[in-house]
């Protein structure tokens, strides 16, 4: 059991983060003390277990020289990060029908209206009213966070197949990154066809999992590039078929024939250095999916996506349809959670991890044990 | 090297169908010598290495009392049969340029016009004037085989990864039963999305086949239902989740979840016996692909159909785009040739097989050793 | 205005489905006087103005000479009919934000709840939990109606391009039945593309409404096929390229090319009599998109099925994403509102017309004036 | 007749493009008398009776001050240009059996090898050995044509629906630079629904006609935008929504909410200037089809991509399976010729009009009358 509980305390705590004031372009990372959260009557109270740490969390901790954010999406400071959990519920509101005290749940976190005019046109995901947990709403770095009933998926499906609480709880905080690269790959990109090759650029928690995915979906060859040896290690003990490490420029790639691919992820978060050697190697009919973000404009060429009638897909986040297969996936043993985990930090390591920026070279993702277990 | 090659000889050994004269029902098969053929500017003699019986082939040899055939698709007979082959280029058309003398090739059996209104439409597997080797032009069950260069696939890719020549030819030779399920399921049913589950109904090559690529292409679960239990265990030591018995009646399958599916895959060539289990087992959303013929008319239900919005999709053959991606599984090593196949025959065992109906209920490809090496 | 309103009684007019019991076969139907609803947080009233006469509500009618319900799907009896339907916000919930009273707004009909595992899985309109306004929850004949916020749709783009609140409000009526062909042919059943054919088998208002919507989709053929001959007109006039009277015994169609299409809709509620007409009719690649229900089995040939990997295609209802589009296009002139109706009646005539069975014959869209304006 | 005839004369005349010798950055373009070239046994001579003139002619006629060609694509100096046309088949190789003496063909200009690596993947349209009628073979810009049987495509259905000759082989010409939208919105692209919105960049034949085919398809707004006054023209005519005129920088579009769609087509040659405006303009999952070449590279700015899903698709030819649904719609009337004319030029007078750059601002598809009817 935990060092701090919601029956000996009136309150929490939870990894706040606010614009800094003294221009040093990082924001304030403090774990404060706050009440527990009441969860309205569709809303669910759940005691995080862990919580993983996201690319997109350093960037929301990037600031300019005035203390103003330079985040590209919605954030609302102050906030409580943390957006990758899993856990357990702890209380209910009056509504909530489908869900119960005791169930371990993982949490999706792009909240939908479901009334705006994307969310009526199904296109939930880019909802014009989207509320983010950990960015816009308190998140889950913290000992406790509310959430929307529609946001847990109860993780019972690993417990009746025999995994351990532990285990179940790890598979669950995993959901949400998986989920973005399924999203990326399988639902906007049109998925791959077994016998087809990719090649992954930029091998952090994004770009691993993209590569594992797509090993489970059939690809006949997953080659990865990253300039962190640790990544790329990494990435060929989780089936990856070869990993190099990029050109300096990004001009002399060291195997030309070997990035040949129907399938290419950009999740370096630096496509100004990467798409130039995509175009190099993309097949006819080739997908390029990006799912990683950069402040930076890009140039592409656009004669060798004409030629080839390939394609650059976009993509972030997931919203519906998508924990269930990867719970299957766990299920089946095609998933092993444990591999996937880098760094595993305590709450009140994560500020120091942050301002190193340990997540930026770190192999595999980088988790937070909110409550010891 | 063989004990008949097409320097000592004048003529070749063949398997030839013919219509019956008895009333039998089962047609005449002869191994015949023939002339050994010629190949126009465009065709390529191949020397055929191994071969494939495909339940096509049985279906082939099926005659009414009236001695006319009782097959369903287009047939010119008297035929060589044969049409799941692999060989050696020995002698090219002037105007070929793409295969070679010593080449070893894999045979495409479905032969579009490329110019009728069909294939102008893009739709060359259901050409309106398509030959198909081994039924309406001479097959390779036969020590040669004429056959068109766009036909041949060259299988260098598995010579240059350091497959051996035999591993190569087997692997070639699994290519064209394998294309028809990856067609059926990849192509024509839109594939599947990794962590779905399939149920494969009838566990024959044409089912096991399939069950295996859906394996490879991210099932979470493969469920196969045959009565024959060395087809099961064949199944489940291929990576099938289960294998069950269906009820004699079909209407009280023994484990009613474990057939619920995203994908139903009917390869019994008895969907009247299992569109019923299937209708009962439609995930929302499901697709059932038919690779299967029978001459009996099938009775559905449509509702669960239009509540699910489930959809039932046909397929057979295939016309290109498919070969390729199966050679990329054969070399990445997740497709191993050796464990795909059942009992293998001698060219002379061949009539005797077929009568006794060993294809019906045989584990495995069965496959003819054309010519030893 | 109409001749009864929320502000002089206590109470309103609703058209109230009820089991008969006296064996007849046809459920009770009572103009009866309720209580107006009151909505929760997230609903809404809707003051109804306009609500469509659908298959589905004659279906609900029918009941077994033990008076027990014949309905194929949920229902909850007794029940106030009605789903297709526009009108307008008279109160709104606490908690509700996008729409206010005074707008005009169309009622989407299935009510996803969000959180079972298919709802999870993206499938919301296959929902486990599913709520159908007018047959499991009150529905729209009646002077009022309270649904969710999120069943709302507003339709002020129409207004705000010079369209009369009638004609609004008549095109917010269609949405339903436009939402279900919309769903079955262009999500579910894939879209046409341009230049292709399109067979309707059945012109009730499905059918009419899917023949409109492929020609607006650019489908070069639209061919109806119907019974009734003033369908047929209707249906011609729309700009069907031609209109036949089925064979009594659907064996001998008149006019065989005519009926070839890349895209046939069953839409007749007798798939045992159009699927074997269909079956010689489709062309390679074909989709067959089923939008009917019976209670009968049919009798499918696979083997056309295989042979044109050809597919069967179920869909009902909708739930999301469509109605959008739909106004889109009425708004853009490319549907006319008006040309889709045909019989208009008040509430107190709907009993009468349901016992004669006005709509299984009638010619474009029954619609039910609730209030005059 | 025409003025000029294969019966007459030994030779025929043809507009054959050369580099140039003199640094003018243009090549020579004469009119050559060369011999009537002679069908192969699968080949077909068609006297052409019009082809129209296309962006890429213009752009094979561009060479730098060394004269050595800037043409972005394969290009085999001298070549006699043209590959829009349509034409009489007046003989006809022993091997071809689909077209005879007299038949009104139209010609597709990408020739697949059939057998290489792309081909045997189902990637016609990007053979690596391709043969382009008009740039790496003589082309159509001539009295006479070779062509495989395989690339003409029958005009009897036009002629069967009671079209004239005339019209017919007009619409023939079109045929190609219509598939090459075709391909790119509805092949490549993945089609529209109904009711989604297009906005189309750049407004010459290939703008144009994208626009129409998305009105075709069900599109419930197409805007253009192009800064030449009769292009605007020409496309309101023809049913576009609104036309305008870019910004000079395009930083400053008239009307930004005009401008938001689901579709994108970059039709205009420099998508420099364009991506950035449709950057602003993409809707949630929304598709840019770029059509057009450039020399230059584009910056684009991925964060809206990966934001909204949207993806970027260039496509260019095709090959294959596009022709007969455009016949469809010619033959159905839904498609008028005429009406996507602009000016129309003797052979005579090309070169003269290449050189004032006549297409680059023209409104409408140029076309030659190659020989008078």
């Amino acid at each position: 059991m935990g060092v701090f509980t919601v029956r000996d305390v009136s309150g929490m705590r939870a990894l706040r983060l606010s614009a800094p004031d003294d221009g040093s372009g990082f924001g304030r990372l403090d774990l404060v003390s706050v009440p527990v959260p009441v969860p309205g009557p569709t809303e669910v109270l759940v005691r995080v277990a862990l919580c993983g740490i996201c690319g997109t969390d350093a960037d929301a901790c990037r600031f300019r020289p005035d203390n103003t954010s330079m985040f590209g999406g919605p954030i609302s400071l102050p906030v409580v990060l943390g957006h990758e959990a899993s856990g357990e519920v702890v209380r209910t509101g009056a509504l909530v029908t489908r869900v119960s005290p005791g169930d371990l749940v993982a949490l999706e976190s792009v909240l939908a209206c479901g009334t705006c005019d994307t969310c009526l046109r199904g296109r939930r995901n880019q909802c014009e009213n989207v509320v983010l947990t950990g960015l816009t709403a308190p998140g889950a770095l913290a000992d406790y966070v509310v959430v929307p009933e529609t946001a847990c998926h109860r993780l019972s499906l690993l417990r009746d197949s025999g995994w351990s609480r532990q285990d179940t709880l790890l598979a669950g905080a995993l959901l949400e990154p998986l989920g973005c690269v399924y999203n990326a790959v399988f639902v906007e990109g049109g998925g791959i066809r077994p016998g087809e090759r990719v090649t992954v650029h930029g091998l952090g928690p994004l770009g691993l999992f993209a590569g594992v995915l797509c090993h489970i979906g059939g690809a006949s060859q997953v080659v990865g590039v990253d300039p962190v040896p640790s990544r790329r290690e990494l990435a060929q003990h989780l089936g990856f078929s070869a990993c190099l490490s990029p050109a300096k420029d990004h001009t002399a790639p060291p195997d030309t024939s070997l990035l040949d691919a129907e399938v290419h992820v950009e999740a370096s978060g630096n496509p100004a250095a990467t798409l130039p050697v995509i175009e190099r190697h993309l097949r006819p009919g080739a997908r390029c999916v990006v799912v990683s973000r950069t402040d930076l404009p890009t140039r592409i060429d656009t004669n060798p996506w004409v030629s080839h009638a390939a394609r650059l897909i976009g993509a972030r986040g997931h919203c519906g349809g998508i924990f269930p297969s990867l719970l299957n996936l766990f299920a089946a043993g095609r998933l092993d959670p444990a591999t996937l985990v880098g760094e595993t930090l305590s709450l009140e390591e994560v500020p120091a991890a942050m301002a190193r920026g340990a997540t930026a070279t770190s192999a595999g993702k980088t988790i937070v044990r909110v409550i010891e277990h």
